[in-house]
């Protein structure tokens, strides 16, 4: 059988033929109730439920959603979503959605229903708050960017990881050219709210400011650390009061930690900077300001922990192999390695925030905001949060320090 | 046919039977004459002449030839070294041999003959300088490394030719294990002339030193930046009064620019620092310091240079898109990149000059000098300028500060 997209009218049929999905739904496939959700910029998702049970079938399209089959982009990418939601699964199964079925040919990934889930940029959007959500987030991003790290993996292993991921250059080109490269010069389909055009004309001709980018970019470029998510937005993240599911990781590639890191705080950091936008007259939510903080704090203690329980007779060709038994060496390596992280998410944080005011893809958080006056004005904080980010990047020596700008920024308007 | 080791005995018989070698040597195989000369760690290396023409075979051994049979090696090592010398030849052709046939399955390379030449390293130690050299070596440097790197390579090929290299990963892990690992601790196969206990027993429990060894090790194992030669000591470097050519590329692989760069620099101011050793009574040769720096300088110009002439108009994804028609910018980014070449290659030098004295693999700068109580004595400065190199990097911005550094120590004798 050779690629055929499905509809809400042809799933059905298709997953009755799969005799795992079909017994996990139930009964039969005119039973079944279907529903397309997919709102990203690149593919469809239906959620399908039968009598038993449910399952959400995702499917590549043959082009960005976003723009229209005049932007073909392969379906290769499915092939590496299931790829590294097995290698995920390995490091973290509590955070990623079962993986029930795939299909390379038709580019289909069959995964557990999250029946009660939402996703985090919503949520945070209406204002919903989740106690447990920094810690499940600081656990996602420890265990799979640790234990895929040279710090844990042997070399030899690390090195076929990082091979098996290098044919995704269709999904990293689209980061390298929408993160890195755009949002600074007049790229054609850039778009943003009126009024900020000072801001695009300053950036466009600023040269520490293209430059930090650019060094960002050759990170993203050429850092193979760890099997990274790669597009860790809100959106990528669903949510209910017990529980974090992290998805859609068809971006995965072997490279720098801090982007994770960075993508992810960059987004709850948008989400309390589009507050003032989005329920006008009431202070900002220290809470989410917190959870940023309380992020960056859990992954840096739990990331520490891997490193200090891993055994001490390993020698596997891996970075910890000289650290074993000297706790001086291994604290100080530790330290250093997440400064460097934190240098890195920093550059990349303002790499986001300020591609998704000036870019093409832009971020519900600020696009809610009716008032275009207003939604204006919280985007210029967040670009200058976002220039601050990648040029002074020294002013920042902890998370604190950015939820301290944001309040700045806030209280400025 | 399968894997057949080859001797004195054996090697002309086996040429006769292809035949662009057999034209090239001319007449019949029992007019050759044969000669061994694998002076070298890893290989056996026969020097054939016929009646027109020469060539060098080069073969792997399964095994690591400085230590012997209990120390496998695979033979693959010669796929990759006829691998680099195609894309070097494509980059830099006057600076490598020409390649002239190559046997997987016989982990056999024949190049033309270098029937002048004879490696830099022991015609330093006999005091022999070469005008052209710096030139040439930067020449190389530049060549091979900018081309293949992100700057100017378009990133989908760039990705591809990292993957062509991964696999090289035994190469690789002698790196790792001998330069970054081994020679900061008790490992078993190291070694150092009597009299430097005091040196090895500091350097085991200087947490600073360590943490920046592995510091340049992390950067070894995860900065595919542009393809590397891997082994690039004045051991691999051929030359005569005009002519200098890179041979031995088996160690290549996908990784930071300053790896080459520092390794050749360390190992000219090795054979700076060995000349007390060498030529007692005379004082030291400036023209070598001198070449070091002409060396570096020559890179970077040269490397810059390249940047320059970049197509404006290329669009392909490499990190030099954005600088297009933006002259601040781009010598904003030549300038932090090359700052950046610069302290990697000043921490891989430092590496390289500690490895080759505490470390299983010397050089014969060193260990020629047969006084050992004045080889400790030039051992000793080297190994000083090692760990500066490596922990006060910051006080060298520039080659001639590393060769005031090296007066400095020689002086204090």
């Amino acid at each position: 059988m050779s690629y055929t997209p499905l509809d809400e009218g042809s799933v059905a049929s298709f997953l009755a033929t799969i005799p795992t999905i079909a017994k996990r739904l139930g009964g039969s496939p005119d039973q079944w109730t279907v529903r397309e959700v997919g709102d990203g910029n690149l593919n469809v998702v239906f959620l399908v439920t039968g009598q038993e049970g449910g399952v959400a079938a995702k499917q590549a399209l043959p082009y960005v959603r976003l723009v229209g089959e005049s932007w073909p982009l392969p379906l290769s990418r499915a092939y590496y979503e299931r790829l590294a939601l097995a290698d995920q699964a390995r490091w973290a199964p509590d955070r990623v959605p079962a993986l029930l079925h795939h299909d390379d040919v038709m580019a289909l990934t069959v995964m557990e229903l999250l029946r009660s889930h939402r996703t985090l940029r919503g949520a945070l959007a209406e204002g919903e708050r989740y106690p447990l959500l920094a810690g499940h987030l600081a656990e996602f991003l420890a265990d799979t960017l640790f234990f895929t790290s040279d710090i844990a993996m042997p070399v030899v292993e690390k090195k076929a990881r990082i091979a098996a991921y290098l044919g995704n250059t269709a999904m990293c080109r689209i980061s390298e050219d929408l993160i890195f490269d755009e949002p600074f010069f007049d790229a054609p389909m850039n778009h943003h709210t009126p009024g900020l055009e000072d801001v695009v004309a300053a950036f466009c001709v600023d040269v520490p400011l293209r430059l930090a980018a650019q060094g960002m970019k050759a990170r993203f470029l050429a850092a193979p650390e760890a099997l990274l998510h790669g597009d860790l937005h809100t959106g990528s993240v669903m949510v209910t009061e017990a529980d974090t599911k992290i998805i859609d990781p068809e971006f995965a590639f072997y490279g720098p930690i801090g982007f994770d890191v960075g993508m992810l705080l960059a987004n709850l950091w948008m989400a309390c900077l589009a507050q003032p936008g989005q329920r006008p007259g009431r202070s900002m939510d220290g809470l989410l300001l917190d959870q940023a903080a309380t992020l960056w704090n859990g992954f840096a203690t739990r990331f520490a922990g891997h490193w200090r329980a891993l055994e001490r007779d390993a020698d596997h060709g891996s970075l910890h192999a000289l650290g074993r038994g000297d706790a001086d060496l291994r604290e100080a390596a530790i330290a250093e390695r997440l400064a460097a992280i934190w240098q890195d998410a920093l550059g990349f944080a303002g790499c986001e925030v300020i591609r998704r005011i000036l870019g093409l893809a832009h971020v519900a958080d600020f696009e809610t905001i009716v008032d275009e006056a207003m939604r204006a004005v919280c985007e210029r904080r967040a670009l200058h949060l976002g220039w601050a980010l990648l040029v002074e990047r020294d002013a920042f020596p902890d998370a604190a320090a950015v939820a301290q700008a944001i309040l700045r920024e806030s209280a400025g308007a």
